[in-house]
């Protein structure tokens, strides 16, 4: 299998590493515009050979990766329309899809090769240099095959996910799109906004001093690279701004039951049901993959089962802590209006 | 010197642990009113002796510390202020501390020894069994004296900060509570708000599947302990509520010029600059301890001004890469005119 991986950044070179490593006989070849990037990527070993065009790193390659920032798929897919194989399976791992599914539409109208992809993993860093064999072990893998992919192309693309770790998920554009922008996207922006907020403040000098983790944790997407940045805005701006006003509403309706005197009970009983449904999320089963409990009897089967029970037991002392401290506040209260 | 800690969780055993393995003669009396609590901190050897009541802990201690949640200090107060000396000194790691001065002048009117403290140390797992004798390490530890306070209790807190490898920061009790409010008590908010919006979402099982890293950091504090998260709530309402406030107008403002056709090129400076203020930030010198490049040739003094050095390397780079995009941004739109 020759794999064209065009754009050796961070992504795109994981993915070279992983295939490098996993696939017998596979033949990598890297192109990217930067051609530091392409000799990073040469020296990390995730291309076997890196060319100086689109064009020619695609003319025989079985699978086209493209791995570029979202705004630069569109030239790209222009540049190798006429080399590309008419056999050749077509996929990316752009941020956002139902840009990109258009313009796949307009400029290789179609061919029965194009499935898109985004792998849902990645870190702050940037660059080749950053790459990773394991990248995506664990991550989901959306894949969004095009209305003329045929089932081969699909298959291909879905064991390529496979094979690097990921589990494939398979989805229309459009949902996707609106997925990622709660996921993904408004976290980006809800950093961004965190961090400017913080930045312009005129305690800003001790402010900076002060921050801890939390701030630092939550504004770490204030350093996304602002190409990426830039393109999923761009591609995606109804769904976040959806997002973002979701987003505002939820912040006021915790606002008013933080200042409502009256409900501060109900405050405590909030953050304690928010803590448990977050336990839920961190360490249970969610989603629509839920298996019933002892369908497994292998090790994965067992640590599944102990996951659920530590969930049942942290259930169990969550809640009877929020009786005890209910209690507790009804006494005081009693004892208030008593003196 | 003998110290009495009052709540031997996270924080309480993570300054018994530091203090018996970096002062010597000291010795640590431990209380909670969870026998749990305590026999845990006995057994992580955080404490050298435990005992069944506060007032006990203190009677002969030569510095108590108030290591539980805020509304719980008030109470514990109560318990002790018969029974600790008057020439103690009387500290607390309370995560606000106008609502805490406030009580300690009401309940131990006039006593010379009262100077609060916050340690700006913490992780979300909490109980003794998380201790570490180096959680203060690198951190800031704000320190809160009473009108009051001799100098001598002023710095007896200062150097335990310090032996725990704390940097201390005095500052009132206002000032204290305005700026942690922005920096620690907001970012869990949002955190909260972020978790509960997606979680309420109908779209949720598909969600909570894709969530990958920047939605698991940027919720990472709704699994803050509830207890401790309802006591900061209901101790500094109003300075989380103005700090809402502003991040509603932070985030209502990126939308405006996420949406803004007309802006787009300013939309990429913008996000251009604040990855470069986020840069500074997390490699940079900020605040109002910042250095004369040059002043140490010490090791430390060579590492900040190589941290110098590389910020502005990484702000040239950033600015370079901004520049070729505008550039290349204007040749498109001229050529898409030309068309």
């Amino acid at each position: 299998m020759r794999v064209a991986i065009l754009g050796t950044g961070l992504i795109g070179a994981s993915i070279g590493l992983g295939l490098r490593e996993r696939v017998k006989g596979v033949y990598v070849v890297g192109y990217d515009r930067s051609r530091q990037a392409l000799d990073a990527a040469r020296k990390r070993k995730a291309v076997d050979e890196v060319v100086w065009s689109a064009a020619e790193a695609v003319r025989e390659a079985d699978v086209v990766v493209l791995a570029v920032p979202v705004l630069a798929i569109k030239p790209l897919l222009e540049e190798i329309k006429d080399a590309v194989r008419p056999d050749a399976v077509i996929t990316d791992t752009g941020s956002s899809k139902a840009e990109i599914m258009r313009w796949a539409r307009e400029i290789l109208p179609g061919h029965a090769g194009v499935v898109a992809g985004h792998p849902m993993a990645g870190k702050t860093e940037f660059g080749p240099e950053a790459a990773e064999e394991t990248l995506f072990e664990g991550a989901r893998w959306v894949i969004v095959p095009a209305v003329e992919a045929s089932s081969e192309a699909i298959t291909i693309i879905t064991n390529i996910a496979k094979t690097l770790g990921a589990t494939p998920m398979v989805m229309d554009a459009e949902e996707h799109d609106a997925y990622v922008a709660a996921i993904s996207h408004l976290p980006m922006m809800a950093a961004m906004a965190l961090f400017s907020m913080g930045r312009a403040s005129e305690a800003w000098p001790e402010l900076s001093l002060l921050a801890a983790g939390g701030f630092r944790d939550m504004t770490r997407l204030a350093g996304t690279d602002p190409d990426m940045a830039y393109d999923i805005a761009m591609t995606n701006k109804e769904n976040i701004a959806h997002w973002i006003d979701r987003y505002v509403v939820a912040l006021q309706e915790l606002r008013r039951r933080l200042v409502d005197v009256e409900g501060e009970d109900e405050f405590y009983r909030l953050l304690a049901a928010t803590n448990l449904d977050h336990a839920e999320y961190k360490y249970g089963k969610v989603g629509r993959e839920e298996k019933p409990v002892g369908e497994s009897q292998s090790a994965a089967g067992l640590s599944d089962y102990l996951a659920g029970a530590w969930i049942r037991d942290k259930f169990n002392e969550v809640m009877q802590a929020s009786e005890d401290r209910l209690r507790q506040m009804d006494e005081e209260e009693r004892m208030r209006r008593r003196i």
